[in-house]
């Protein structure tokens, strides 16, 4: 029963439209739900937030290949590479591999060390240390919902950078978020 | 305004994890969501009911004319005929015309009088008084629903008429439910 | 990359709009699509049929024991009871045990032998060898379907019994159509 | 019936599993779809092209007056403004201005002269002559779809301006494409 949202909502759905008709109240009844709420995009957000700093941390604490396999957890559980090509342009990268929809290619750009993509050098390796979401918006659309805004990441040594961020998420079958889309820009800087 | 449920949370969306990082909180952000309520079902069900006691009225008070111009208004606001085909299995057709998909099929079903629907009799002029939904299950799926359960009637003597019913939903875009499903059966009778 | 429809297609979305501007055509671009097709509601119906008529198969060549293991597996291939409860109603069951919103409901109903559900006498064991499909009309909403008809089961002594029925689907993240809902009644008899 | 799809197609459902069973086939059913194809997305793609070449044909020959007019209708017609705050990131606006979710953002966006947003020059009335769309890929979940890829955008000198750009799109009841998500953004540019 974890896939589904169960509520059990008291619900007067008797109608009573004459005078001497008596009030009749019905049942609970259970409400399956397989739409994304407000929540869960917001719990993503977080997590997505808290995987970054953990890749920075286990790169310190561990090398390379700890950051490696902490990544590679983290597009598995958090992104739908799973279920196709995932609509990914990070922020840092350039032609013709700006868009990432493989798995490999969201990898190379998170740890690096992908002779595939010479120009990664891994975004995920930088030292952050938080990462602060200020949503602009949230789109809720059945089991697919997107949200657009400013994430602020801070590194160790106090620096924030932030950047125009939109994800895009679907809920699988498990009540898990993934991430079918995310564009993500450095604001445009006039000259 | 008035197509989507627009909604400010206030949301705490900072991530914290180093211990000396500052909380942030984000701003709020607005909600866009197409989603079917619960809520919206019940209501949907609930306008049901009043409209079909409301076609018993006005055939009384008004006569046939009246009570067609209600079904007629009834079927265009709640029902998703400006949609398509619309999947409605009333109570009690019979073949070859049990399936009511066009709008004037359902007319004929409601207030009778229709000369290409001759076993139709008027099932809302029956001098209905009271609807008493009690669900079963309700699903959400996005901007459309389903919902099953026992639908009770009560006519002017007093005598109730239970069915077993199936409605569907879908939510257009001025935020409106519209049924595009409704499979209603008397009760299985063992011989 | 089972999950999803991938598919190339060859598309031309240039857009010339001076005389002089040369023509650009773009390249192909993965599609994912996580909606039901027409095809994949109709596999669903005729899977649903296959299995019914096993069922009664596997009663007549291995007994009960076997045709319970066989409607149990179909119940948890082919309904979505792993995602809350089920929108049932069976065509011969009485209140009230009308609705089977859980497996054990439904599993009782064809296959019957269960003291919970005293009037049920398995449907699935009545010898059935063929099962018709005839939609009134399909509706497709995303990764959900609804379809009405008649349906025309045939037993071994070539007897056909005709009802009308609603099924409504979910497609999983696998790719696999879930019977969401599933209401059959038979036909209205005017007495 | 031109708000859905209606197809009526030619389909065996018949089910035939006895060896002596008689092949029967189904007539065809009428079928509702509420999903966007491929085909409207690339359409709606094409649109939002050339509209954005028309604001600047139409500013040149009837200036800011008459492409603030056609803008207007654009936004209008071919944004959701009208179900809510539309998740839009232009290609050059600057903080704290950068997300424009409202109608009235957009239009200065687009043809600027609005005192309220003092950085907008009017990005449509650069004498804009094609729009190249190359997809990356385009993801299609019910009534909403979104696409990614590069926008090449061609003036009347010849200069070619390419940028990242990311669609989302909600289908109406009236079966328009509508964008609810627009972000775009100029390529990395590595110091």
């Amino acid at each position: 029963m974890n896939v589904i949202a169960l509520k059990k909502t008291a619900l007067i759905s008797a109608l009573v439209l004459g005078t001497s008709a008596p009030l009749v109240a019905s049942a609970n009844a259970p409400v399956v739900s397989s739409n994304i709420t407000e929540a869960e995009v917001l719990a993503a957000q977080q997590a997505w937030g808290k995987a970054l700093v953990q890749i920075s941390r286990d790169f310190e604490a561990g090398g390379l290949n700890k950051a490696r396999e902490t990544a590679n957890a983290v597009l598995d559980a958090a992104y739908g590479y799973n279920m196709g090509p995932v609509l990914f342009k990070p922020t840092l990268t350039v032609a013709p591999q700006t868009f990432r929809t493989t798995k490999e290619g969201a990898l190379a750009y998170f740890v690096g060390g992908d002779k595939n993509y010479p120009n990664d050098s891994g975004f995920a390796l930088k030292g952050w240390r938080a990462v602060d979401v200020k949503n602009t918006g949230i789109h809720l659309h059945g089991n697919t919902a997107i949200s657009m805004g400013n994430v602020s990441i801070t590194d160790k040594a106090g620096k924030v950078t932030t950047v125009d961020k939109t994800w895009g998420y679907v809920k699988d079958s498990t009540g898990n978020l993934r991430i079918v889309l995310h564009h993500s820009s450095l604001p445009y800087s006039p000259k």
